[in-house]
């Protein structure tokens, strides 16, 4: 029998509203404990809000709301209380130690969604949905969490999964009458529908990186050579002037980062011009720079100073592309204020200090951004999904593979099978303690 | 017609719930248009909670709880929807969006409570009780602002303000019949009564100050000639290592402070060791400490370094008790390990650095700080309401005396009918746009 457990579902802080919540078979005796309303909480219809005061050991902590929700009918499917109190630093915690002192238990980090998966109110790629919308940093991987925690992305992969395990039984059902010779099923017929998913999977999987995107901002390094003007222009973008990290002593940090939003895209700025002590450096045509900043950019900008001449970081440019594949690179022209007109022309530059051409700048970044997740999808597919992704897709390969060998149905069934479990792991149909130990832990107490 | 109003209730950050709040005549139509569940809100029962999505512009948001409340029975007193959804830093800011874009405006700080009280929902001194609860940063006070929020200390002013109104009534009565010679009332009647009134306003307004240590918590300072071990103390009661403030460079603080909890009493602890450039200082035997942390403490600890003599302190003890009188002065011995146990025997010392003696000053300090607010109250006394008590005290004083004088009656009536209206002023019977401006910006948004 699990306990009843409490937390407070609201961030802490000074604001109008907290919310704790209560699950478990004890929730409603346990509020009816301490509090005094109309009717007590364990008569009260699911669904139903109640006014009324909290009491504990006699003294008044504060007047509040129930809200009742009966099992299964709960966001845990157990029966819930939600205790709206007032705000602010000591009231909730008042609450959660009389709950306790009544019984309940604090809630571990992630328990009610735990529950909320045991019991079947929701699978694995909802429960991942749930912390992706409460961590999301931008509208679109928030509002793909929302698509993914209604279920869209489940019912797909619940239907695959039939498909697989039926494609499976189909085989092994042949493999008993084998004998008879009865081929109950073209080979063509079968290889078809196991491509169909195989590439599914490979859709899927490869959107992994525009998940992550999504989930974590796109990220534009600056890298350039000595007074190009790198901060000039990370302050430009940022529009502001944000304290310079390395003028405080004993700073370990080797490089500069701020998040900000250009057409709701969330871009993480990185600037490497603040360079300390740091073993993490590349040097590139000359210039040192940041390797682990490089590694994480979705995009670099090279800032070439045009002053210097258009062609000046030209080969530093190159030199990046080539060590760092796959990222977008772009010389960015600074200072042309400087310049005469005349050599400034035909190039797009910007002036970080003159703040000239910065908005066209900012589109460019927010239009590459957008490319990069541009696929409409109903799931931010993480890390553990991808994994599971490419494995089935491995397997179903070499299920194809088996058929075109005219291996026996046995081998073709093992390997369905296989992709068919990690089907199941994706959704929780196949669970293990250890990964939904791994899910829960990236959650917060009170979810 | 006021305007429909939303605002998050919540604190921002992540966590698993969010609420929302919508209060005025088109909530339901606003929540509608955005919200799809089994059934409209509109034609919710009040007290019932439904589960829904939130869609806007046809993309879906989130997934969401919304809570019925229909006027009056509401917080507000109008129509008020609450809107649960998911946690974050992007859900419940689309949510309230999706509001704005369907005829909803942004509240105001305070707004949802300041319409409470202007439809009768709660007077001036239940708000104030909000403010303090959301504000508490002990049990304490939280209790006590819980008690003042269910309305006692209101009834009692009511039924004081009936009586006030009552007796100059009666004055003024008396003097309508004041040719008759009728004397309704025994003077020394109406007076006692005036006496007990002044006497409860003067009851409360003295406990303003235990209210503020309540609200603030009680102000420990710290002083001593150098090297007495002020910082080691500082540092071995927070049970922590600070950073030292003062070796940041370009820091303006000139001393620091620290909060804890000693038996669940909220101290701020204030180190005076740090001090800086600053022309705040007072010079008190020789020893540089900062006047305004002297001038708000509750009590100041002046630690004598006991290898330098059991009297090395005195002076600097004596002086500051001069200095700033009705502070708590006491001198702390430190260093006690350092001296021959016959030079420590008998003088109840510490150690600071050797964590002596340590838990029994913290009692001291507790015990006193208990008692600066040992008086029980329904009401922790802010300081608009000293001064009105103050004010009504002094008018109800001035009847007595025109009483005594054998003044006419409607000398005494106008006295009478002044305190009455600083009565009304405390629980905004009289109220006025400043007056609630005043109170109201103190509060948060989505209060």
């Amino acid at each position: 029998m699990p306990k009843t457990i409490v937390a407070l579902s609201t961030p802490p802080g000074v604001a109008g509203l907290a919310v704790l919540r209560l699950s478990g078979e004890s929730a409603f005796d346990i509020v009816d404990s301490i509090f005094t309303g109309k009717i007590s909480i364990s008569d009260a219809k699911s669904h139903t809000i109640h006014y009324g005061k909290i009491m504990s050991k006699g003294i008044l902590i504060d007047t509040v709301t129930v809200s009742v929700f009966k099992s299964p009918n709960s966001y845990t499917g157990e029966d819930v209380a939600e205790i709206s109190c007032h705000g602010g630093m000591v009231v909730a915690g008042e609450i959660i130690d009389a709950c306790i002192e009544n019984g309940a238990e604090l809630a571990e980090a992630g328990e009610f969604t735990k529950r909320a998966f045991l019991n079947g109110k929701m699978d694995l790629s909802q429960v991942e949905a749930v912390a992706d919308i409460i961590h999301s940093t931008s509208k679109k991987a928030s509002q793909t969490a929302a698509r993914q925690l209604i279920g869209n992305f489940k019912q797909r992969l619940d239907v695959i999964l039939d498909s697989l395990k039926h494609i499976a039984s189909l085989l092994e059902l042949e493999l008993d009458f084998a004998e008879e010779e009865i081929e109950l099923l073209e080979k063509e017929e079968i290889k078809e529908k196991i491509r169909e998913v195989a590439n599914y999977c490979k859709e899927l999987h490869s959107t992994h990186k525009a998940a992550e995107i999504l989930r974590n901002g796109y990220y534009v390094g600056i890298a350039g050579y000595p007074n190009s003007g790198k901060s000039t222009l990370f302050n430009t973008l940022l529009q502001k002037h944000r304290a310079i990290v390395s003028s405080i002593p004993g700073t370990t940090r080797d490089y500069i980062e701020e998040s900000l939003y250009i057409n709701d895209v969330h871009i993480r700025l990185v600037d490497t011009a603040g360079i300390r002590k740091t073993d993490d450096v590349v040097e590139v045509e000359g210039v040192r720079l940041v390797d682990n900043v490089l590694q994480q950019s979705d995009m670099v900008l090279v800032i070439n100073d045009i002053t210097k001449g258009k062609f000046h970081s030209d080969s530093l440019a190159s030199g990046i592309k080539e060590k760092y594949k796959d990222r977008e690179v772009l010389v960015v022209h600074n200072k042309v204020d400087l310049v005469e007109s005349s050599l400034a022309y035909g190039i797009d530059g910007i002036s970080a200090k003159a703040n000239i051409g910065i908005e066209k700048l900012k589109d460019i970044i927010s239009s590459k951004a957008t490319l990069s997740f541009s696929t409409e999808n109903d799931i931010l597919v993480n890390a553990r999904q991808a994994t599971l992704l490419k494995k089935a897709e491995s397997y179903l390969h070499k299920a194809i593979d088996a058929i075109d060998k005219n291996m026996d149905n046995t081998i073709i069934a093992i390997e369905v099978r296989a992709a068919a479990q990690a089907f199941g792991e994706l959704t929780g149909k196949n669970w293990s303690e250890e990964v939904l130990n791994q899910i829960f832990s990236k959650f917060c107490i009170g979810k």
